[in-house]
């Protein structure tokens, strides 16, 4: 299997709701005038706290420097698996090579920030962990790293030591769920735009990224604000609550099959950036029982989407294996769980 | 003949280029989403010094109150001749009436803020200058004042001193042009938009108001940048640079019989808001020469459009009016004409 390891260094931020305004002319002109801006990697998300950007270096130069803009220090490298090797099931959520690498990063404590989109997922882990995810994934893929011209350069591994491969594999790390989770009642469709159709949907997008406090109904109860837009390597990616489609023109939306998503949102506090298998427990026991999902990081949460044929099971799988909580009082404490090496 | 004041209370604003994205977000709301905004009268103007803005009160609190947003301190009332009333040419520039309201304020040393649009002629003045203007202008017209809830009342005059009514009439003030003035080589284009046209043109108009610096070539030697967006009752104008209408989608700008206007800039520095008789100096003398003008102030400096055809025959009629410049250091000094009065 070959996994792919893309030119882009890229930074995770966050904006206050209330400081929208101060980035609304740099975030505007990386994603609904992007053609004439040299940012190749954008995800810009609106969760009902904050809004949550993964920007490639190139995109953070477009935003202006100022102490609202909260970037995290870390420098991040996205993986994605080669398209053509993907499993078949792929455009309906996170892949079982997905699932696999997560898994393996997660058993070296290595820790990640998952972005899937409408066409692939992508695994973005510390620039400075580079060496040890080389070496973590080397033995199941063949590793691409994408030159800034283009070229796909095999990477050679450092020297493993045998006992920390064999650590990695066969081994079957007990991974219980130790973040509390929700799932509010919203439904979403995960769906492409073609980059010629930005133009004409901008009115539309306009309002659903910056506006959503003043020109959108208030989320009903038991509904939570979640907008996902990407714009990587031209590939335009949206999930949007099934409530905002109506302001889209008639037909400009490829809704398929008309199959919805529910979320499940994980962590009652921040996550932080350190933590490593978090996406690993959510993503894995799905994955098994057959369950496709996207996976979205922000700044403060991970948030699961899951077909709503598959959302109470999946909810059900999920509340089976919780662990000792960190940030909810929800659990059940489970004291033979331990911890100290996620 | 009908004169008709608005009920909106106007504030004249500057934003200097570089502080654009500070307000790109609340200018938006404004502009292109304007439909749920209780903001009945926006005008915009892009010039190669700032953004200049026309506002009403409710549309002035949705923009944020930063040091970067200059707001003139006088509260403006507009003024603007029933429809009905104006003579046949208009829709192609200043009317007869518009001139000779602005020729008799200008009389009584009242200084006025004039905003052409597509639709019509606004002149702006000061509201504590109302009862001045209700006086000078009640012996030529019928005033009605619009309430808030769109009735008109008629305006009864104060009692007027027969002497300052008498020197309101029939006594030609000289009225040189005091004023430096150029005209930049660019050609532009007069016209309206339909409202619903916006959701469409969005993205176009996006890039022409905030994006001029990334997205538009630099102005050609010898232009000048100069748009003009306003949205007064819910009719929208343009003024917009011939070179720039490649951006509109094809057919999407009424663009008439191409008919196309050239511009003289009036001023060399700042005009202020004070002095009376600007507005005046220019359009007269078009006016009695027959040639239709738009005029728009903006908060440095002011423009006139003329026709193509006209351009030369208008630049050598103002030339020939020329006084004592204030700022300017291209005339002939005249001292035999005196500017107590302006």
């Amino acid at each position: 299997m070959e996994l792919h390891i893309s030119p882009h260094r890229l930074r995770i931020a966050s904006i206050l709701k209330k400081d929208i305004d101060l980035f609304t002319h740099s975030l505007i002109k990386l994603s609904l005038l992007h053609q004439q801006v040299s940012c190749n990697f954008f995800s810009f998300t609106e969760t009902c706290d904050d809004f949550s950007l993964i920007i490639d270096q190139e995109g953070l130069k477009e935003l202006p420097s100022r102490a609202e803009l909260m970037v995290q220090s870390t420098v991040w490298l996205a993986l994605d698996a080669i398209p053509s090797f993907v499993d078949a099931d792929s455009n309906s959520g996170l892949t079982m090579t997905t699932k696999s690498i997560i898994t393996s990063l997660a058993d070296k404590n290595i820790s990640v920030y998952n972005l899937s989109t409408y066409q692939t997922d992508f695994i973005l882990v510390k620039e400075d962990e580079y060496d040890d995810v080389v070496t973590c994934l080397s033995n199941d893929f063949k590793i691409l790293e994408e030159s800034q011209d283009g070229e796909m350069i095999p990477v050679v591994c450092q020297e493993v030591d045998e006992n920390s491969r064999r650590n990695t594999c066969g081994l079957h790390t007990p991974r219980p769920v130790v973040h509390s989770f929700h799932s509010p009642d919203n439904r979403f469709l995960v769906t492409c735009l073609q980059p010629e159709q930005l133009s004409h949907l901008t009115s539309t997008l306009l309002k659903l990224m910056f506006y959503s406090n003043s020109f959108l109904p208030s989320p009903k109860d038991g509904h939570e604000r979640f907008l996902s837009l990407s714009i990587i390597n031209q590939k335009i990616s949206l999930v949007v609550d099934v409530e905002s489609i109506a302001l889209f023109p008639g037909g400009s939306l490829c809704t398929g099959a008309e199959e919805y998503w529910r979320m499940i949102k994980i962590g009652n506090l921040p996550l932080g950036f350190d933590e490593s298998g978090i996406v690993a427990q959510i993503s894995e026991p799905l994955a098994e029982a057959g369950i496709p999902i996207y996976y979205i990081s922000t700044f403060l949460n991970d948030h699961t989407l899951v077909s709503e044929a598959d959302i109470e099971r999946a909810f059900a799988i999920l509340e089976s294996k919780r662990g000792k909580m960190i940030d909810g009082n929800s659990c059940e404490p489970d004291d033979s769980l331990h911890f100290s090496n996620r």
